[in-house]
Protein backbone atom coordinates (compact mmCIF):
# COMPACT_ATOMS: atom_id res chain seq x y z
CA UNK A 1 0.00 0.00 0.00
CA UNK A 2 2.83 2.55 0.53
CA UNK A 3 4.53 1.74 -2.68
CA UNK A 4 1.05 2.65 -4.38
CA UNK A 5 0.39 5.75 -2.10
CA UNK A 6 3.97 6.96 -2.90
CA UNK A 7 3.13 7.77 -6.72
CA UNK A 8 0.43 9.84 -5.82
CA UNK A 9 1.20 13.59 -6.66
CA UNK A 10 2.67 15.86 -3.29
CA UNK A 11 2.98 12.62 -1.41
CA UNK A 12 6.50 11.14 -0.81
CA UNK A 13 7.24 7.83 1.43
CA UNK A 14 7.12 9.34 4.97
CA UNK A 15 3.64 10.72 4.09
CA UNK A 16 2.37 7.65 2.13
CA UNK A 17 3.66 5.40 5.60
CA UNK A 18 1.43 8.04 7.73
CA UNK A 19 -1.86 7.58 5.57
CA UNK A 20 -0.96 3.94 5.28
CA UNK A 21 -0.93 3.58 8.93
CA UNK A 22 -4.16 5.83 9.11
CA UNK A 23 -6.03 3.20 6.64
CA UNK A 24 -5.13 0.24 8.23
CA UNK A 25 -6.62 1.67 11.90
CA UNK A 26 -10.00 3.07 10.39
CA UNK A 27 -12.87 1.48 10.30
CA UNK A 28 -13.23 -1.17 7.55
CA UNK A 29 -16.23 0.58 6.23
CA UNK A 30 -14.90 3.91 6.07
CA UNK A 31 -12.24 2.30 4.45
CA UNK A 32 -14.48 0.59 1.94
CA UNK A 33 -16.08 3.62 0.92
CA UNK A 34 -13.01 5.64 0.12
CA UNK A 35 -12.18 3.11 -1.92
CA UNK A 36 -15.39 3.43 -4.21
CA UNK A 37 -15.56 6.88 -4.03
CA UNK A 38 -11.97 6.75 -5.98
CA UNK A 39 -13.23 3.99 -8.90
CA UNK A 40 -16.24 5.33 -8.73
CA UNK A 41 -14.93 8.85 -9.57
CA UNK A 42 -12.53 7.62 -12.17
CA UNK A 43 -15.83 5.43 -13.77
CA UNK A 44 -17.77 8.78 -14.03
CA UNK A 45 -15.19 11.55 -14.70
CA UNK A 46 -14.24 11.18 -18.86
CA UNK A 47 -12.74 14.24 -21.04
CA UNK A 48 -15.50 16.74 -22.61
CA UNK A 49 -15.72 15.31 -26.49
CA UNK A 50 -15.21 19.04 -27.30
CA UNK A 51 -12.97 20.81 -24.89
CA UNK A 52 -11.10 18.48 -23.32
CA UNK A 53 -11.94 19.28 -19.90
CA UNK A 54 -13.04 16.90 -17.03
CA UNK A 55 -16.91 16.06 -16.83
CA UNK A 56 -19.26 13.77 -15.92
CA UNK A 57 -21.35 14.43 -19.24
CA UNK A 58 -20.94 15.24 -22.80
CA UNK A 59 -20.63 17.76 -23.07
CA UNK A 60 -19.13 19.45 -20.58
CA UNK A 61 -21.10 22.14 -18.18
CA UNK A 62 -18.95 24.94 -20.35
CA UNK A 63 -19.54 23.23 -23.81
CA UNK A 64 -23.13 23.28 -23.30
CA UNK A 65 -23.72 26.65 -21.45
CA UNK A 66 -25.31 28.77 -24.02
CA UNK A 67 -24.96 32.01 -21.66
CA UNK A 68 -21.05 31.13 -22.26
CA UNK A 69 -19.77 32.98 -25.82
CA UNK A 70 -18.94 30.24 -27.86
CA UNK A 71 -17.13 32.38 -30.60
CA UNK A 72 -14.33 32.47 -27.77
CA UNK A 73 -12.06 29.90 -27.17
CA UNK A 74 -9.61 30.22 -24.21
CA UNK A 75 -6.52 27.53 -24.92
CA UNK A 76 -5.15 26.05 -22.13
CA UNK A 77 -2.58 22.94 -21.81
CA UNK A 78 -4.58 21.12 -18.92
CA UNK A 79 -7.58 20.52 -17.90
CA UNK A 80 -6.76 21.87 -14.23
CA UNK A 81 -5.64 25.25 -16.01
CA UNK A 82 -9.57 25.69 -16.77
CA UNK A 83 -9.75 25.50 -12.94
CA UNK A 84 -7.44 28.43 -12.33
CA UNK A 85 -9.35 30.54 -14.87
CA UNK A 86 -12.54 29.82 -13.50
CA UNK A 87 -11.75 30.99 -9.93
CA UNK A 88 -10.98 34.46 -11.48
CA UNK A 89 -14.31 34.32 -12.39
CA UNK A 90 -13.84 37.15 -15.19
CA UNK A 91 -13.66 34.80 -18.53
CA UNK A 92 -17.07 33.99 -20.38
CA UNK A 93 -16.63 32.45 -23.52
CA UNK A 94 -15.30 28.29 -23.84
CA UNK A 95 -12.15 26.33 -22.95
CA UNK A 96 -10.36 24.03 -25.26
CA UNK A 97 -7.85 21.93 -23.78
CA UNK A 98 -4.33 21.16 -25.95
CA UNK A 99 -3.45 18.23 -23.51
CA UNK A 100 0.44 19.72 -23.89
CA UNK A 101 2.79 21.82 -25.83
CA UNK A 102 4.41 20.85 -29.11
CA UNK A 103 7.84 19.89 -28.27
CA UNK A 104 9.86 18.41 -30.90
CA UNK A 105 12.66 17.35 -28.93
CA UNK A 106 10.25 15.19 -26.52
CA UNK A 107 8.57 13.76 -29.78
CA UNK A 108 4.91 15.71 -29.50
CA UNK A 109 3.99 17.18 -32.48
CA UNK A 110 0.93 18.78 -33.30
CA UNK A 111 -0.70 15.80 -34.10
CA UNK A 112 -0.47 14.76 -30.62
CA UNK A 113 -2.44 17.49 -29.12
CA UNK A 114 -6.17 17.97 -29.39
CA UNK A 115 -5.47 20.72 -32.15
CA UNK A 116 -7.64 18.41 -34.84
CA UNK A 117 -10.46 18.79 -32.36
CA UNK A 118 -10.15 22.60 -32.24
CA UNK A 119 -9.46 23.02 -35.78
CA UNK A 120 -12.90 20.77 -36.35
CA UNK A 121 -14.47 22.75 -33.68
CA UNK A 122 -13.32 26.68 -35.38
CA UNK A 123 -15.20 24.99 -39.08
CA UNK A 124 -18.32 23.83 -37.24
CA UNK A 125 -18.91 27.24 -35.81
CA UNK A 126 -18.35 30.83 -35.86
CA UNK A 127 -15.24 31.60 -33.90
CA UNK A 128 -14.16 35.13 -33.62
CA UNK A 129 -10.77 34.97 -30.77
CA UNK A 130 -8.60 32.33 -29.35
CA UNK A 131 -7.39 33.59 -26.27
CA UNK A 132 -3.51 31.84 -25.68
CA UNK A 133 -3.40 30.90 -22.15
CA UNK A 134 -0.43 28.18 -22.20
CA UNK A 135 2.54 28.78 -20.45
CA UNK A 136 5.18 30.99 -21.72
CA UNK A 137 8.23 29.01 -21.54
CA UNK A 138 10.11 27.57 -24.84
CA UNK A 139 7.39 25.19 -26.02
CA UNK A 140 4.69 27.67 -24.20
CA UNK A 141 5.99 29.99 -26.66
CA UNK A 142 5.98 27.38 -30.08
CA UNK A 143 2.72 26.08 -29.46
CA UNK A 144 1.52 29.67 -29.26
CA UNK A 145 3.21 31.17 -32.27
CA UNK A 146 2.12 27.64 -34.34
CA UNK A 147 -1.71 28.51 -32.63
CA UNK A 148 -1.05 32.28 -34.02
CA UNK A 149 0.09 30.97 -37.56
CA UNK A 150 -2.60 28.36 -38.54
CA UNK A 151 -5.44 30.38 -37.00
CA UNK A 152 -5.18 33.66 -38.06
CA UNK A 153 -4.71 32.66 -41.65
CA UNK A 154 -8.58 31.59 -41.06
CA UNK A 155 -9.05 34.50 -40.10
CA UNK A 156 -9.65 34.35 -36.64
CA UNK A 157 -7.94 36.99 -33.85
CA UNK A 158 -5.54 35.03 -31.91
CA UNK A 159 -4.59 36.91 -28.41
CA UNK A 160 -2.31 35.95 -25.81
CA UNK A 161 -2.76 36.88 -21.94
CA UNK A 162 -0.76 39.87 -20.92
CA UNK A 163 2.83 39.33 -19.00
CA UNK A 164 3.32 42.00 -16.59
CA UNK A 165 3.55 43.03 -12.89
CA UNK A 166 1.15 40.83 -10.52
CA UNK A 167 -1.62 43.39 -9.27
CA UNK A 168 -0.50 44.47 -5.68
CA UNK A 169 3.42 43.90 -6.12
CA UNK A 170 5.73 46.74 -6.49
CA UNK A 171 9.09 46.41 -8.76
CA UNK A 172 11.52 44.59 -6.67
CA UNK A 173 10.15 41.21 -6.87
CA UNK A 174 9.55 41.27 -10.31
CA UNK A 175 12.29 39.54 -12.50
CA UNK A 176 13.93 41.19 -15.37
CA UNK A 177 12.04 39.26 -18.41
CA UNK A 178 8.58 40.41 -16.60
CA UNK A 179 9.44 43.78 -15.94
CA UNK A 180 10.46 44.31 -19.74
CA UNK A 181 7.20 42.57 -21.34
CA UNK A 182 5.80 44.99 -18.50
CA UNK A 183 7.61 48.05 -20.09
CA UNK A 184 6.65 46.85 -23.76
CA UNK A 185 2.87 46.05 -22.96
CA UNK A 186 2.32 49.23 -21.13
CA UNK A 187 -0.84 50.51 -21.68
CA UNK A 188 -2.97 54.40 -21.97
CA UNK A 189 -5.37 54.89 -19.06
CA UNK A 190 -8.72 53.61 -20.21
CA UNK B 1 25.86 49.60 18.86
CA UNK B 2 23.52 46.67 19.34
CA UNK B 3 20.80 49.18 19.88
CA UNK B 4 21.89 51.47 16.88
CA UNK B 5 22.71 48.32 14.74
CA UNK B 6 18.87 46.80 14.78
CA UNK B 7 17.34 49.54 13.60
CA UNK B 8 18.83 48.98 10.57
CA UNK B 9 16.47 47.34 7.97
CA UNK B 10 16.78 43.33 7.83
CA UNK B 11 19.08 43.42 10.42
CA UNK B 12 16.92 41.73 13.92
CA UNK B 13 18.56 42.11 17.34
CA UNK B 14 20.39 38.52 16.99
CA UNK B 15 21.80 39.87 13.48
CA UNK B 16 23.03 43.22 15.44
CA UNK B 17 24.55 40.95 18.33
CA UNK B 18 26.51 39.23 15.29
CA UNK B 19 27.74 41.96 13.97
CA UNK B 20 28.66 43.75 16.12
CA UNK B 21 30.95 41.01 18.46
CA UNK B 22 32.44 40.64 14.95
CA UNK B 23 33.18 44.24 14.89
CA UNK B 24 34.46 44.65 18.65
CA UNK B 25 36.66 41.67 17.50
CA UNK B 26 37.92 43.33 14.13
CA UNK B 27 41.14 45.03 13.64
CA UNK B 28 40.61 48.81 14.92
CA UNK B 29 41.74 50.10 11.55
CA UNK B 30 39.18 47.81 9.40
CA UNK B 31 36.63 49.25 11.72
CA UNK B 32 37.59 52.91 10.68
CA UNK B 33 37.65 52.17 7.48
CA UNK B 34 34.11 50.97 7.82
CA UNK B 35 32.99 53.59 9.66
CA UNK B 36 34.54 56.07 7.59
CA UNK B 37 33.21 54.55 4.48
CA UNK B 38 29.74 54.64 5.51
CA UNK B 39 30.09 58.60 6.57
CA UNK B 40 32.05 59.25 3.31
CA UNK B 41 28.75 57.82 1.12
CA UNK B 42 26.42 59.39 3.46
CA UNK B 43 28.03 62.85 2.74
CA UNK B 44 28.95 62.10 -1.26
CA UNK B 45 25.41 60.92 -2.14
CA UNK B 46 22.43 62.91 -2.63
CA UNK B 47 18.91 63.17 -4.23
CA UNK B 48 19.32 64.14 -8.48
CA UNK B 49 17.82 67.77 -8.20
CA UNK B 50 15.89 67.00 -11.60
CA UNK B 51 14.62 63.22 -11.03
CA UNK B 52 15.66 62.56 -7.51
CA UNK B 53 17.36 59.54 -7.93
CA UNK B 54 20.46 58.66 -5.79
CA UNK B 55 23.75 59.98 -7.20
CA UNK B 56 26.73 61.81 -7.04
CA UNK B 57 26.78 64.36 -9.16
CA UNK B 58 24.66 67.02 -9.41
CA UNK B 59 22.53 66.19 -12.18
CA UNK B 60 22.35 62.28 -12.28
CA UNK B 61 23.57 59.90 -14.58
CA UNK B 62 20.70 59.22 -16.34
CA UNK B 63 19.56 63.28 -16.48
CA UNK B 64 22.92 64.02 -17.67
CA UNK B 65 23.36 61.07 -20.46
CA UNK B 66 22.21 62.28 -24.05
CA UNK B 67 21.91 58.46 -25.11
CA UNK B 68 19.11 58.29 -23.17
CA UNK B 69 15.29 59.15 -24.45
CA UNK B 70 14.89 62.63 -22.55
CA UNK B 71 11.07 62.73 -23.93
CA UNK B 72 9.93 59.37 -22.16
CA UNK B 73 9.82 59.91 -18.13
CA UNK B 74 9.04 56.81 -16.25
CA UNK B 75 7.71 57.59 -12.28
CA UNK B 76 8.47 55.75 -9.95
CA UNK B 77 7.62 55.49 -5.90
CA UNK B 78 11.45 55.25 -4.40
CA UNK B 79 14.80 55.76 -5.94
CA UNK B 80 15.59 52.19 -5.39
CA UNK B 81 12.75 50.98 -8.31
CA UNK B 82 15.34 52.58 -10.75
CA UNK B 83 17.56 49.79 -9.80
CA UNK B 84 15.12 47.48 -10.77
CA UNK B 85 14.04 48.71 -14.13
CA UNK B 86 17.85 49.41 -14.93
CA UNK B 87 18.61 45.79 -13.99
CA UNK B 88 16.00 44.60 -16.47
CA UNK B 89 17.64 47.38 -19.07
CA UNK B 90 14.86 48.04 -21.41
CA UNK B 91 13.99 51.04 -20.13
CA UNK B 92 15.66 54.06 -22.28
CA UNK B 93 14.16 57.12 -20.84
CA UNK B 94 14.85 58.80 -17.94
CA UNK B 95 13.11 59.08 -14.36
CA UNK B 96 11.13 60.81 -12.17
CA UNK B 97 11.56 59.51 -7.96
CA UNK B 98 7.96 61.06 -6.50
CA UNK B 99 9.26 60.01 -3.19
CA UNK B 100 6.33 58.39 -2.23
CA UNK B 101 1.97 57.74 -2.76
CA UNK B 102 -1.02 59.90 -2.09
CA UNK B 103 -2.50 59.04 1.20
CA UNK B 104 -5.03 61.58 2.28
CA UNK B 105 -5.44 58.94 5.23
CA UNK B 106 -2.00 59.43 5.75
CA UNK B 107 -1.91 63.40 5.32
CA UNK B 108 0.32 62.65 1.76
CA UNK B 109 -1.03 65.15 -0.64
CA UNK B 110 0.36 65.58 -3.94
CA UNK B 111 2.34 68.79 -2.31
CA UNK B 112 4.17 66.57 -0.09
CA UNK B 113 5.56 64.52 -3.46
CA UNK B 114 8.02 65.62 -6.15
CA UNK B 115 4.89 66.55 -8.45
CA UNK B 116 6.07 69.99 -8.72
CA UNK B 117 9.54 68.90 -10.24
CA UNK B 118 7.82 67.19 -12.68
CA UNK B 119 5.69 69.31 -14.02
CA UNK B 120 8.57 72.12 -14.17
CA UNK B 121 9.99 69.27 -16.38
CA UNK B 122 7.12 69.09 -18.46
CA UNK B 123 7.28 72.93 -18.69
CA UNK B 124 10.80 73.17 -19.77
CA UNK B 125 11.42 70.03 -22.31
CA UNK B 126 9.29 67.96 -24.36
CA UNK B 127 7.61 65.46 -22.60
CA UNK B 128 5.57 62.83 -24.75
CA UNK B 129 5.41 60.01 -22.34
CA UNK B 130 5.42 59.62 -19.32
CA UNK B 131 5.21 55.63 -18.09
CA UNK B 132 3.82 55.08 -14.64
CA UNK B 133 5.53 52.23 -13.05
CA UNK B 134 3.76 52.66 -9.48
CA UNK B 135 2.50 49.56 -7.89
CA UNK B 136 -0.56 48.80 -7.77
CA UNK B 137 -2.03 48.80 -4.33
CA UNK B 138 -5.12 51.54 -3.06
CA UNK B 139 -2.30 54.71 -3.16
CA UNK B 140 -0.34 53.63 -6.03
CA UNK B 141 -3.59 53.24 -8.06
CA UNK B 142 -4.60 56.79 -6.47
CA UNK B 143 -1.21 58.27 -7.81
CA UNK B 144 -1.31 56.82 -11.03
CA UNK B 145 -5.07 58.14 -11.75
CA UNK B 146 -4.09 61.64 -10.17
CA UNK B 147 -0.71 61.78 -12.65
CA UNK B 148 -2.91 60.63 -15.42
CA UNK B 149 -5.38 63.41 -15.01
CA UNK B 150 -2.76 66.45 -14.32
CA UNK B 151 -0.88 65.34 -17.33
CA UNK B 152 -3.40 63.69 -20.13
CA UNK B 153 -4.54 67.54 -19.89
CA UNK B 154 -1.58 68.77 -21.06
CA UNK B 155 -1.38 67.03 -23.81
CA UNK B 156 1.13 64.04 -22.71
CA UNK B 157 0.59 60.40 -22.67
CA UNK B 158 0.71 58.82 -19.64
CA UNK B 159 0.85 54.82 -19.69
CA UNK B 160 1.54 52.33 -16.88
CA UNK B 161 3.20 49.57 -17.47
CA UNK B 162 1.23 46.15 -17.98
CA UNK B 163 -0.64 43.62 -15.60
CA UNK B 164 -0.33 39.91 -16.02
CA UNK B 165 1.40 36.55 -15.65
CA UNK B 166 5.37 36.26 -15.01
CA UNK B 167 7.12 35.19 -17.34
CA UNK B 168 7.93 31.65 -17.35
CA UNK B 169 5.37 31.04 -14.72
CA UNK B 170 2.01 29.15 -15.58
CA UNK B 171 -1.62 29.61 -14.65
CA UNK B 172 -1.70 27.84 -11.53
CA UNK B 173 0.37 30.59 -9.42
CA UNK B 174 -1.12 33.33 -10.19
CA UNK B 175 -3.73 35.28 -8.48
CA UNK B 176 -7.31 35.73 -9.32
CA UNK B 177 -7.07 39.52 -9.89
CA UNK B 178 -3.76 39.39 -11.83
CA UNK B 179 -5.17 36.43 -14.33
CA UNK B 180 -8.55 38.99 -14.47
CA UNK B 181 -5.79 41.65 -15.56
CA UNK B 182 -3.82 39.60 -18.05
CA UNK B 183 -7.09 38.80 -19.65
CA UNK B 184 -8.34 41.99 -20.25
CA UNK B 185 -4.73 43.62 -21.14
CA UNK B 186 -4.81 40.09 -23.65
CA UNK B 187 -2.89 41.27 -26.85
CA UNK B 188 -2.84 40.10 -30.47
CA UNK B 189 1.21 38.56 -31.93
CA UNK B 190 2.98 40.99 -33.26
Amino acid sequence: MVAVLSKLPGVGPRSAERIALHLVQSEERAVGALAEAIVDARKRIGECRICGSLTETQPCNFCNDARRDHAVICIVERAVDILSLEKAGVFRGTYHVLGGKISPLNGVEPEDLRFAQLEKRCDEAKVVELVIALPSDVEGDATSYYLNKVFTTRGIKVTRLAHGLPVGSGLEFADELTLSRALEGRREFS
